[in-house]
């Protein structure tokens, strides 16, 4: 039996020792498998959100010229792991071949799957680009990818429609995470709360909250503060700019009587946001960083920057029963699940 | 009474609307003060280890060269803010000036003080560099700076050597979290164990782990490990290269019988050490990185990359107490005192 590395570095190529996250190129040559690896019939490319709005700035709009861009990063790289942001995303696709060490899983060839390991690490070759929709991050593709052995990935459920069910999963860890957090009675700043994960997190803010709790949701957009108010969840939705921290701190001390939130859950994908979130939580609170676009010496520097005791966390995208959690929460709230639907899949 | 913004942002010049960290530019003309300000004659510049280190490598190790860089910044942003680090540093002076808002602080004019938050965006002027300490990051300075009404800062202690106090403060934030993090029993590990905040980080785990606890320090150099096993402390001291994680976790298998660490907590000034950081840590652990050269997508990508359900905080240089906390590791540990003075001071 051939094993390789259960963490992939058997096909890291460039540098040698490090792993497949980090390093410059991957083996994305799938004629010879590892016995513990998972062979994947690729569909759908479904790029994460900061990387997708780079590339798409960067090609003008033009789909053909984004999916150049994709094809090019992914023949030089073995992987769709955008040079620029460092993040990648995650794909859907049918179980082609399973390694004899990953026999005794649940899980059978012809499965749809969905990998929720990010694309920043999954070796990848693309045959050919089939679309590119520009309004949902997605991209259709004919090609094929590969899971280590460590990788995670949920079975797509069979009662929702699967780029729903995608668009969830590429931002489960967001939202469970703040199911973890949040305790009755918090206060709790979602921006970005009229996003992709954004929404998410505002249902699980207002369920944990409850009653005696206050959800207050931030959108850069009018399109963003429309989608809080369609939501259903009884939130505090405001429409600005949370680069604007001076600004964001004064609407937080009069939406709280100048208590200022327990909680801050950053989801917004745009930088300079750091400040602002530590200015709107209060000495003893929480900020969660969930933004790739987060800068850790800006986090780091404005809390001391302030004397701001408060503890700030480096959102993981991996939590246990994360898929679980989110994909529940469509099944809970109907509108929620119109909105997204007609949004993002 | 003319009445700044408690944040500071009346002196940012550049873009307008914006706190003075992220600020391209301060305004350092102090010849009209406004009444919520400290004003500081400025004799030591304490720069921030990735930041000196940085500029060290700029200038070729050369003294002259270092002092030009510092000028330049300085004059060009109106403060010690490294351009390619983003990170600052502290500084040490006498009190010139209080503003009359702030005259009901137990702070007098020419009390020695030592600031406590960061360079990067404390305004500062440079009058003339007198001594550039490569060894040591300090920098002895002719000069003035403003401190604002928000801005924490420590009177310095009578007890302890000024040079020596002001090592201990600039990364004071580390050892007080620590203290305030390990639980009697915890297994921890400090990546960076031999270095300026990783000694401090060391005596903290040690005491609050206890006798039932177990505390590993890894050094990259032999000089680390040799200060590890000099100061005292029942810590098992390990030499190697972080970056290489693979290598990081057979190490950590072996030492805790494959349980991995509840706590990691990283030191080290160095990039692409937050792969090993995750791989060392159990499930349902956490890791601290208090380094500036951690970069925030490696660390969240990284854990989801290999489905790690971790805890990962952004280590905040202040919190309550911390110059108390920081400082008093010296009088409890005279080996380490000397230690460090004769590295650090």
């Amino acid at each position: 039996m051939t094993l390789g590395c259960p963490y992939g570095t058997h096909r890291v190529l460039e540098p040698q020792g490090v792993l497949p996250q980090p390093a410059l190129r991957l083996d994305n040559n799938f004629s010879v498998l590892y016995d513990n690896e998972i062979l994947i019939e690729v569909r759908v490319l479904n790029i994460d959100s900061a990387s997708f709005t780079q590339i798409k700035h960067q090609a003008k709009g033009n789909s053909a010229a984004i999916a150049d861009i994709l094809k090019e990063t992914v023949s030089r790289r073995g992987k769709q792991h955008n040079p620029v942001t460092g993040s990648g995303g995650m794909l859907v696709g049918k179980v082609k071949a399973i390694g004899k060490a990953l026999e005794q899983r649940s899980l059978r060839v012809g499965d749809d799957i969905a990998t929720l390991v990010s694309l920043s690490l999954t070796p990848l070759r693309i045959d050919e680009i089939i679309s590119v929709h520009t309004e949902t991050d997605q991209v259709e593709i004919r090609g094929e990818a590969v899971l280590f052995e460590s990788g995670i990935y949920a079975q797509l459920p069979a009662d929702l429609p699967q780029k729903l069910a995608l668009a969830v999963l590429d931002v489960a860890g967001a939202p469970a995470q703040t199911a973890k957090i949040v305790k009755p009675g918090d206060t709790v700043l979602v921006i970005g709360g009229g996003g992709k994960s954004g929404l998410l997190c505002l249902h699980e803010a207002c369920k944990r909250a409850g009653i005696t709790g206050k959800v207050i949701g931030l959108s850069h957009s009018a399109a963003g503060l429309e989608r809080m108010k369609k939501s259903g969840l009884p939130v505090l939705a405001l429409q600005g700019d949370a680069r604007d921290a001076l600004w964001l701190l004064r609407q937080i001390e009069r939406l709280t009587k100048g208590k200022l939130a327990d909680l801050t859950i950053n989801a917004v994908n745009i930088p300079q946001t750091e400040l602002g979130s530590i200015l709107a939580t209060k000495n003893g609170g929480t900020v969660y960083f969930f933004s790739m676009a987060t800068s850790f010496t800006a986090a780091a520097l404005g809390a001391e920057g302030i004397g701001k005791d408060i503890t700030m966390l480096i959102g993981n995208g991996y939590t246990q029963g994360h898929a679980e959690i989110a994909l529940e929460i469509l099944r809970e709230n109907l509108r929620l699940r119109e909105l997204y639907a007609s949004t993002y899949a």
